[in-house]
């Protein structure tokens, strides 16, 4: 692999690079104020920065522990059954930072079954194979996000007002975002375009990481509180509304972030057409519709307070419940890195898994 | 006026009251980490601690500045003329500090009038009379939202889940509130509520506020981020919405904290009823339409920040807008203290206009 590809985050903003045996991410807990890169040269820290949300978004944590893995394998014996033997360890270590994300423990078993295929070859071959795969899985995602990007810009119109919810973007994959992957795809698309981005309550992924990365890449960002989105739309002041999705039923329904939901109903009634944008890896198809997708609740302490700041009575209950449910019906169209789901059903979604993606083609 | 009365605060939570000679305000701006109790002895203080908004509430500041008044008279000369000079400057002072509250000015103008056609009496009898008056003013606002949380009362089934947004509570009127007068109203006619109290972002009155006063009374509060509303409705948790309101127009059109219009479109899509509890002095007649009500944008700061901590990069734009219009038609009943207007039109806002409101029968 060619310098210029293991450093593909030069012309794709990325959260994290690899760096010649080194994992370089950007440390998201410190932004907006402070934008602070930080170098790994250990595996453990690198599961560190994962628990800890140095790095967070399902994909761009599963590009943290493959490098993670490649970091570890560097540092092990030569002997063969030593090297194995703590390969194992790394990988349970990584493995177990965040126990429930998916991508993690998926980005970790597919490099400990390259090694262990790998192993007959010797070591040197296992470290070597494990860094081509950690950039392979980091690029593979970043060549999915401008897939997704170049397909989803055909529906947004020049010159609109797109607002978007929470940060389904670069900082939450290998790079250059899922929904705010369609507003970049626009944008390099020649079209002129304004972000509204949603503050995204409670952990305000939107305030903080969305509009910090579209400043970045100089796109037009404004942010506003949740609570403004529906004003905004009864104005006519928004043509589009982008967003993720952690999760999508077989119908089409989409768990995302809480306050999604929202966007979407205020959209339906405003007659705002309302995309999501996600990989095709984010729908489940063994799960039929949204009811069955469980939805977690997460610490009172992050409705309670913001930074140092107590803004809830001491005593009083809170609810946070991380996700909700968006029903098919209220989404226009669902935009993958293969095709584009419009409207979202059973068929159009099926659709979607008879085709081919050749993420090569990207880079 | 007897002892008892002057101290209606005892009974019933206010943000203030008239303590022989001094005004006591509860210091709203150290809410909800400190309850501190400021005295007053002087107008000019009572005007800076409304202009810092130690109070805030439209009348809940009509009744600060009419006690302000009260406690200015008392320290002015004995002889009639430097007495009139002076009060005039203590009236133009304390409607000073926050030039566009309407029941600011409304209240010095009524004691000032007052004071104007008592003087023939003599200073000692102005004297009383504003004193008296500033309390007949704070026990009027009470008398009013004790009548529209009777007659609310009878739109809240027992073991009801009610939300509400921002605070339109005791804390922004005279005492017991509006919306929150009628969650006390039905608590008091024995029925059992849970409450959701929306933060209501930016400013975060329904987590540093409504919490903190319905926790003070004893009633179950729960408090959400505001994108959590819908998803709470969409799995049948609420049973019916009640706020407060900042202007409505004569066809029922209502101007409310940025947000209640969101609440309202997803209570529509659900089928929750949504109440609007306020004082029939919000209704201003000569707005034929929400259309015609000016919103103002507010600082940007309040985005930016929660408390010290910095929420969204230096240099990116934000929209702060105040206010949101509700249409009538997503409105189930307006209720006053003369009356319910279900469903609001012309003629059901028309009809509140020809009865008659009785504050003394409520003392």
């Amino acid at each position: 692999m060619s310098d210029d590809k293991r450093h593909l985050w030069k012309k794709v903003l990325s959260p994290l690079y690899w760096d010649d045996g080194k994992v370089v991410m950007l440390d998201q807990r410190l932004l907006p104020t402070r934008e602070v890169w930080n170098t790994y040269t250990d595996h453990a820290q690198v599961a560190d920065a994962i628990r800890e949300m140095v790095i967070r978004g399902a994909p761009a944590i599963g590009c943290a522990a493959a490098m993670g893995v490649a970091l570890g394998a560097r540092a092990l014996p030569g002997d063969p059954d030593p090297f194995w033997q703590g390969l194992l360890q790394v990988c349970a270590r990584i493995a177990g930072a965040r126990p429930t994300a998916v991508n993690l423990s998926w980005a970790v078993q597919r490099q400990q079954q390259l090694a262990e295929r790998t192993m007959p070859q010797g070591v040197l071959a296992v470290r070597r194979a494990l860094e081509d795969e950690a950039i392979a899985i980091w690029h593979e995602d970043i060549a999915c996000c401008r897939a997704i990007g170049k397909l989803g810009a055909e529906l947004i119109p020049d010159g609109a007002a797109v607002l978007t919810h929470c940060n389904a973007g670069a900082l939450a994959t290998g790079g250059y975002g899922t929904a705010l992957g369609v507003v970049r795809g626009a944008v390099e698309a020649g079209k002129r375009l304004r972000v509204y981005a949603d503050e995204t309550r409670p952990f305000l992924q939107g305030a903080r990481l969305t509009a910090w990365e579209l400043q970045h890449d100089g796109i037009d960002v404004t942010v506003i509180p949740d609570v403004m989105a529906g004003a905004l739309m009864s104005k006519g002041e928004i043509d589009c509304i982008v967003v993720g999705a952690d999760r999508i039923a077989r119908n089409g329904d989409v768990a995302n972030k809480i306050g999604t939901y929202t966007v979407a109903a205020l959209a339906a009634r405003h007659g705002v057409p309302f995309y999501v944008a996600a990989p095709r890896s984010t729908i489940d198809r063994a799960i039929a519709s949204g009811a069955a997708i469980p939805i977690e609740e997460r610490p009172a302490r992050e409705v309670t307070h913001v930074g140092a700041t107590q803004i809830v009575p001491e005593g009083v209950k809170t609810r946070n419940m991380a996700f909700d449910v968006t029903p098919a019906e209220l989404v226009a169209a669902i935009i993958t890195e293969v095709g584009i789901a419009r409207p979202p059903s059973e068929t159009t979604v099926d659709a979607l898994f008879e085709r081919d993606f050749d993420w090569r083609a990207w880079e």
